[in-house]
């Protein structure tokens, strides 16, 4: 399928723009509209281990689309626009703001082990720490003042950056805590409007979090494959099939 | 010796209550007092090379004093007391925050490498970098909301590590300035007095600032000794004559 109805005209994908870790980024004959491709990928520090997953972009195209329209539903403004089929999807094309924002609600991974926190001790308040997104250097942990001097972010733009992250944080563990689930952290990525508005942007799949059942302790998310202790995708299955019921 | 005349009555050094990689530090018979020694020593790759420079107590120790004494004429609360020797000095007992505050003029050393960053690159707005000091932990960076979630330091002592930092950064650059050096970077400690305000502690010594002759463009700190490149004590040297001079 390379076109696409939506709001009442047609949509053509056009070049190969990005080809991430996770998904293939299109352009269109919309300048403002990209065309996103799920793949069936996974891969663990920062790219270094790198495996095919059958069905795994199904997975997080859906649970992706699912968490969109919910925080949509709770006024979050975001770069989702419309599904195109199982694993494509348009959204709004921004200029992305190359910082990760990482939100922890309990410790774990590296958290856990730079500052031999105790797994799992809740966080109050809240972590939130930004990355400086450079494959080249390793996405460096970076601060406020050194992201101001590199010229990164405006101030402006990171005060949004960790309000709409506390928001959604909010909104999501709500979400996950009804599907049984602890949301122990998440990485975000925004990017900016043509006029200068902050949306949030990439995709909210557990590519990007650790999701604990809190019947089990199981980890529902890509720890499963970091630490090589089965199929992600029974979990991620396991993710879907709980929202779906909720939502 | 191991006692001295202060504030007309005596001073007496007791037990040894820290050896650090730079300093002795003794108790007194008096509780809010303590006794500092600074030893002829140099480390770098925290404490993984260590060596012994004969004189560099004596640099430092002269160095740390005037350039205290100095804050002090500028409404700095600091911890220095009184000079004993050549080495020694009398200091408040504080309760030291385990954060090492780092302030960075220019582009240099870490900051360099972890994010490809111009070398000498001016920073503006500067740079204030919080270390959790730790010899275990390697000293992690840290930033506000890990510090307040592992509850290392309070809201409001952040915010006064910072504008102190800030101060102290105006008022050591114009001196230096006038020295005819470039501070580059440097690194504070503040400590908690009984009744909870916050003081300058530690040294201030070319052993924690990057300092760089601005007619030669030379090193004329512990960058010396990081990099095998000659005497540090020459440098040292250097720094206490110029600031002898104008001070
Ligand atoms: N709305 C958007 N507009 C433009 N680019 C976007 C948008 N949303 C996400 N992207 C970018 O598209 C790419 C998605 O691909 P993928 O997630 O596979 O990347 P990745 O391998 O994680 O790489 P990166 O390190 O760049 O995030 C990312 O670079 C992401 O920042
Ligand atoms: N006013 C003070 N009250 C109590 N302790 C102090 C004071 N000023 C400095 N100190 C502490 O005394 C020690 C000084 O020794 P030194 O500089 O040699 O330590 P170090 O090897 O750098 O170790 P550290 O990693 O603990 O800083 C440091 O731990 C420092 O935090
Ligand atoms: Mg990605
Ligand atoms: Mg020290």
């Amino acid at each position: 399928m390379d076109s696409i109805e939506y709001e009442k005209r047609t949509i053509t994908r056009g070049a190969l723009k990005y080809t991430g870790k996770a998904k293939q980024v299109y352009t269109t004959d919309d300048p403002d509209i990209l065309w996103v491709h799920y793949l069936d990928q996974a891969t663990a520090l920062n790219g270094k281990v790198k495996e095919t997953i059958s069905g795994k972009g199904e997975l997080n195209s859906a649970i992706s689309q699912l968490l969109f329209n919910y925080l949509t539903g709770n006024n979050i403004k975001n770069h989702y626009l419309h599904s195109i089929s199982k694993t494509d999807e348009l959204i709004t094309s921004l200029d992305i703001l190359p910082i990760e924002v990482v939100t922890r609600n309990y410790a774990s991974g590296h958290f856990v082990s730079k500052f031999a926190a105790t797994p799992m001790q809740k966080l109050t308040p809240i972590v939130q720490e930004f990355y400086y997104k450079s494959d080249a250097l390793d996405d460096p942990f970076i601060n406020d003042s050194q992201i101001l001097a590199l010229n990164y972010a405006t101030t402006d733009e990171l005060s949004k950056l960790r309000d709409e992250s506390t928001i959604i944080n909010r909104h999501l563990m709500d979400l996950f805590r009804q599907a049984n689930i602890w949301l122990i952290d998440f990485k975000l990525e925004f990017g900016r409007t043509k006029n200068g508005d902050i949306l949030l942007a990439d995709e909210l799949s557990p590519d990007n979090m650790r999701l604990v059942d809190i019947a089990t302790g199981n980890s529902l998310d890509k720890d499963v494959f970091r630490k090589h202790s089965g199929d992600v995708t029974v979990g991620y299955q396991e993710v879907l099939t709980r929202l779906q019921q909720i939502i």
